[in-house]
């Protein structure tokens, strides 16, 4: 009997210390009309490898003892690389045939928080957002400032037509003849599908929070339009005494619904659970207002939640045993 | 008896119709080191009376049934259109020499937002931002783009020399020099301690909440620097659902602190009056983080709170009455 209690209580122990040090990451690579159908087998394949591959990248960094912070922005880099996901390499196409970036980081630990908005020559705008969080006094830059920011930070600078893809131009000119054939009267941006924005939610061993989002925003944007993405409570938040959320959609309305800080708010003050607050902000209140898109939410138990009201959204996660886990569809 | 009864039922519905279109217009011209010794009296008399002609203007609008939006956006120009303001014409120099200015404007009544960011020839920002929420599908624009958009709007566009006053580059030559004695290290901004954004928060006769936030930024900011003003949930915030807020402060903390948006949570989530939500985020979170500002916040039934954490703040109120009422100090 002795020697039963004994036994418990060890793996009481173990599963307690085994707790302690739990590391999750849990990424996004857009939501949209993302179908089964429309989706060849290779074209799934290259997505499904660029994510395990993101999400290796992170997990290796929390395995030995990195930051949520370095989880997040290495986990990025990945995707912003790949000319798969509209973010980086990938970025489409505005009106007028230019790539501008947006990109946000916070970390939850001290709610320090970094974002770029317009940057053309950043090839890693995670990397300009992290380096505003932490080596300036403020949280956001924008256009030509942010890249002179970037510049004398040491960061990587590109040729804009690094970021030059065929199919984002392709993409541009269907939608520019789409507009010729019928002009949008409102001056707005047309009907938009798909949100490549990437993003990542990670917990590291310190427990401590971090997200971070990047976009090329929307095809054919005009005006210097900005999206949620740069904007800290509405496409990125983070903070210990909540969770850790990145969303991707249509960004006007994750704006006007301040979408990442209401889910953390539901959180501490009503004591929803992350998934509870992330399925009623996604699934509820942008549902009544019409607002596609999806989020991923982490809290500082490693609890997670990927909902989306699109037909799909590119998310993925892997914990700490370092097996990466993608879903694509429904 | 009965004639007793009668003459209370009367003086009740008397006073329920006179309560059903209440209206209520709040405004701030900045928080900062406002002190009465460093004030000469001529000074404070022109503050005084900028504030009262805009209280007046916007309360106008209310009197004569216009809406929240409207009374928001007649106020702000006012203050937009004095030199004495950190907005429009009196909107402090970048460390460029530039004046780069930031605006927002919300609707309650429909979550609909505008927001225009770093535009350096529109005359009145806050109609900038108001075209963007009701001409276009997007919430923010910044730079050129966002100029473009509001020139095809037809808003008022003047060159940038409008904005020159001597003063505000008085101001920016001080900044520089302190600069050339003590170099900041964090390529951040300085220290600087007068936050002289302006903003409006009104309810209508129909119920409806808006809230508007317009600024010049920071003296010698640089980097393209967005500060709270132009986000949405930030500097300025409105939902019927709880209150109208506009923000002066510390742009970053704001941002950080989700700080327009926290006070609407914790007044649906949490069950606070306006004032209550207010103080816990100006003179608790925001006090505990060390971010200096305040906010003016207002709710549907004409209750309205303007803490600051900081010496001073401009600020003022008129209600249907039209008697404008304006403070500056503790």
């Amino acid at each position: 009997m002795r020697m039963k209690l004994a036994g418990a209580m060890v793996m009481i122990a173990m599963s307690a210390s085994a707790q302690t040090p739990k590391i999750m990451l849990v990424m996004h690579g857009g939501a949209g009309t993302i179908t089964r159908s429309g989706m060849t087998p290779e074209a799934e394949a290259q997505y499904r490898a660029a994510l395990e591959q993101a999400l290796r990248t992170g997990q290796a960094v929390l395995a030995r003892g990195g930051t949520s912070v370095d989880a997040v922005e290495a986990s990025i880099r990945v995707l912003e690389d790949s000319p798969l996901f509209n973010a980086g390499k990938g970025a489409v196409f505005t009106h007028d045939g230019k790539n501008e970036m947006d990109a946000s980081i916070m970390n939850g630990a001290n709610k320090m928080a970094g974002s770029v908005a317009g940057v053309t020559i950043i090839k890693n705008p995670i990397s300009a957002a992290r380096a505003v969080m932490e080596k300036s006094k403020h949280v956001m830059m924008a256009g030509r400032g942010a890249e002179l920011f970037a510049t004398k930070m040491g960061l990587e600078i590109v040729d804009p037509s690094y970021f030059w893809t065929e199919r984002r131009w392709k993409a541009l000119q269907q939608e520019l003849l789409k507009e010729q054939q019928q002009p949008r009267g409102d001056l707005g941006v047309g009907e938009r599908k798909k949100f490549g924005t990437v993003g990542a939610v990670a917990l590291d061993r310190s427990g401590n929070l971090a997200a971070g989002t990047s976009t090329g925003g929307t095809t054919n944007k005009q005006y210097g339009r900005i999206g949620d993405s740069p904007i800290i409570g509405a496409g990125t938040y983070a903070s210990n005494d909540a969770c850790a959320v990145s969303a991707t959609g249509e960004g006007e309305y994750f704006i006007r619904w301040t979408v990442a800080y209401d889910i953390a708010a539901l959180m501490k003050y009503r004591g929803m659970t992350v998934q509870q607050a992330a399925e009623e902000v996604v699934n509820h209140k942008l549902v009544d207002a019409k607002g596609e898109g999806g989020v991923i939410a982490l809290d500082r138990n490693g609890n997670f939640a990927m909902p989306f009201n699109s037909e799909g959204m590119y998310r993925g996660w892997i914990g700490g045993d370092g097996v990466p886990h993608v879903e694509i569809y429904k």
